[in-house]
């Protein structure tokens, strides 16, 4: 049997980037947990799963740091859920990381595609 | 005066991704950590900067787990310095770990570019 897939399988969110797609998947409209989970999931074509274990937390911690609200509604099931709303603060937050997100990973990404770095030329010295 | 930037002016390297920068930076030749700073400050446009509080440590986890391997050398200035050389456990890692970031950092920015979930059309709920 091959050795099971480990990180491969099932990528973790980038730590520190999961506040950011909570808020993203709230802009338009308030969503309970589950709905936002779900909205992540398809957005980003299944590549990203976001667990209770992780979820849950992270909008609580919203929640106190005001970039969030939560208020009972009624889910598209008819069940009492807790829908997340994001607040002025957390739209600005939102802008802010979603820049510094854009440019740090395009900036990794710069890293990794370094034509100067590319291998394959053997050990020539860098000249200046 | 304007409130002091803060993440914004120096953006933290994403957690998980430093290992990833560092042997990219190394995998056309051996090179001493001052080196390996320069080369990721020069090839991310001098966005990412890594601090030696941050580039040793790895450097010596990247040793422990024999993904590189460290030796004596002379610099370009004529001083002796550990040089650092990616291992083919290390040149594995690296294809596996590049190829998840670009998955998982794709996934993010499609989230956050989201067509379905862009504001400004109000709160209509979204049908099936």
């Amino acid at each position: 049997m091959p050795k099971p897939p480990n990180r491969d399988e099932r990528p973790e969110i980038p730590p520190g980037t999961l506040d950011l797609l909570i808020l993203r998947s709230i802009t338009r409209e308030p969503q309970h947990g589950y709905a936002i989970a779900r909205t992540i999931k398809e957005q980003s074509g299944a590549t990203l799963l976001v667990e209770e274990g992780s979820l849950y937390p992270a909008l609580h911690r919203l929640v106190r740091l005001k970039h969030v609200t939560a208020e009972w509604g009624t889910s598209e099931n008819n069940r009492k859920a807790r829908f997340y709303r994001i607040t002025p603060a957390g739209r600005k937050r939102l802008a802010a990381d979603a820049d510094l997100w854009r440019r740090v990973s395009s900036a990794v990404t710069a890293v990794l595609d370094g034509a100067d770095l590319r291998p394959g030329e053997g050990r020539t010295a860098c000249s200046a």
